[in-house]
């Protein structure tokens, strides 16, 4: 599991607690995913036994944590540990914590048993998706996490300067794909979580998992990927082509890169996520690829690979310094070739701070 | 992602369907987790982006997935896709092909915040835990499953083979988990999923994550670990001693032996899930080490590391021809040592079929 970071989790419990009142919400109850390590340093083993904090308005917060898992737990001394034996109910004891409340937030990745287990345990009880309040915290990132997405973004951009130099021809997609996880940990990541090599047709399918095709002369690779360090994600993209490119590709790749430029160069406090959006697509639009461009420009990232703000349309959020995101517009023709050119920027106090800094040409391979 | 066989998904479909006309349910709906591919043979993506199938008591199967997604499903000629673009609500889509029921059965992981969508966009529908009809089909393998897991198993015996003719002393925890992860691979896993070196004091958390902790002379190392093949999982766990075992280990180790061979012995059809943890209990509460034994003594397997039946206090489940499940008692001395012994077994028709066959001992190493 990942090792968290010494965060100021009590400021983030306060944080949160002043949100609770604000909006009127009983209580917080996280589970599995990143909003519970946000506030606590402590990730849940995604298992049929619950682990869940639950953060009562009033009152300290509590970790329901298996027995077995107990001897992991570091409180760092924001929350009370409750470690249930194999035989007692952890839903019911989540629910006696929570108190009799007429609103609760829940963590949006938790199992839907347990939703459900405590929807029937507090009949009484509405409950709502928790994101809506904890993004407003983890959206806007502290120094420290900027500092943790810079050094994952820099240890992608190495793996992207050692790609260029290596061999592609000959090799298949699955085979490169280990390399790219190995330098991808070399580099400096605890994780490498997911690593894309999608090579000449197979390049139209934006989330390609590598095969054995071997990869050869005139194709056009696009390589994803990215890890976690200290919690926090990496992810870009870059595009290879085996060989000179042909000239339509040539073509493609200059409408992309200009379409990636005009996105980062739209990014500033107090525009909207879709503004974004709408500045990549207008760029592939009007080279008449827009049909060919089948995904939102971008996604935040922190502990999560995905994770609010979405670059997409109809997205009227407002950008805020700390806000951090990718932006990687893609062009894919369906059984002839692909390509996606994605680069993590933080929205700083007056425009862009552009964490992944690799070159962006399309570039040549052998 | 897993490669799943090519089982026959129309008829497990066919079975579930059988299963939810003869309970009243009016739709089933499955998202993330081992559901999905059980019927489908496809896994969807731990996504922000939902994938949901709806099979409705009536009509045909639809996936329906992110278009970005799309390109990669094979629907095997048992469900239609639905692919929905960035713009769409596909909460919205999936609550329309289910229909105006009165009970929807929910995949038991997927995500609280699609089923809070579900349960706002369809206020007149109970929602209860798919897992509830679910795990009547998947609890009893089709002997192409039991195929599976016996692979499965068959080469983590051979990890554990090579293992006891390593040197563990001077190597860290984590050094021996990595060792294990690769041998897990080469012996014929798709992947490594977790891989426990618990050494010394250590030992004695039963989930410990490997640390840089030096192993020495004199330690109990316990190690439990497993991968996946074909989809289906392998789990297994052997104790060593680095250099002769003191005689407090001995006998401990002896009592564990002796309550997991009872744990075997005690497998037939018929018998209730929770006799096979009262059989190895007893023993070790008669040698005196209850108080140790802190967790149930297993849990199914199949498409998930954990799944029912689960042999645990309480759960009078009757065990049937087919069933898959792990017998794991341990001693855990807090802040001294531990130990566990974990194999894989089917009930089969008149008692027990044991998949993993490595040697049960206290290995001594080097």
């Amino acid at each position: 599991m990942t090792q968290f970071p010494d965060f100021d989790y009590a400021n983030r419990i306060r944080l949160v607690r002043a949100l609770l009142e604000e909006t009127g919400v009983g209580a917080l109850m996280l589970s599995v995913g990143a909003d519970l390590p946000y506030f606590t340093g402590y990730e849940a083993m995604p298992l049929e036994r619950l682990t869940m904090l639950v953060v009562p308005s009033e009152g300290n917060p509590v970790l329901v944590v298996p027995t077995l898992e107990a001897p992991r737990v570091d409180d760092r001394g924001v929350f009370e540990v409750r470690a249930w034996s194999e035989t007692e109910d952890p839903v019911a004891i989540s629910a006696e914590l929570a108190g009799n409340v007429d609103r609760i937030v829940v963590g949006e990745t938790t199992w839907s048993t347990f939703l459900l287990g405590l929807q029937a345990a507090m009949p009484g009880t509405r409950f709502e998706n928790a994101s809506v309040l904890t993004r407003e915290l983890r959206m806007r990132k502290e120094p420290d996490e900027i500092r943790y997405l810079r050094e994952a973004a820099e240890a992608t951009d190495r793996v992207v300067d050692r790609l260029a130099a290596m061999r592609f021809s000959g090799r298949t997609e699955a085979e490169l794909a280990a390399a790219v996880r190995a330098m991808t940990l070399e580099e400096g990541h605890d994780v490498a979580t997911f690593d894309i090599v999608a090579s000449g047709p197979n390049a139209a399918s934006p989330h390609h998992e590598p095969t054995d095709r071997t990869m050869q002369s005139g194709d056009t690779v696009v390589i994803d990927f990215g890890g976690r360090h200290g919690g926090y994600c990496s992810d870009t993209t870059r595009t290879f082509s085996i060989g000179e490119p042909a000239p339509e590709i040539v073509y493609a790749y200059d409408v992309l890169a200009a379409a990636q430029a005009a996105g980062r160069a739209a990014v500033r406090p107090g525009v909207t996520a879709e503004s974004i959006d709408i500045a990549t697509r207008q760029v592939i639009d009007d080279a008449g690829y827009g049909e060919f461009f089948i995904h939102r420009t971008g996604h935040g990232i922190g502990l999560e690979a995905h994770e609010h703000p979405y670059l997409v349309a109809g997205n009227d959020l407002l950008l805020e310094p700390g806000m951090a995101f990718s932006i990687e517009p893609g062009i894919y023709r369906p059984g002839e070739w692909g390509m996606r050119l994605e680069d993590i920027v933080i929205c700083d106090g007056s425009g862009v701070d552009e964490l992944n800094r690799s070159d962006r040409h399309l570039r040549v391979v052998e």
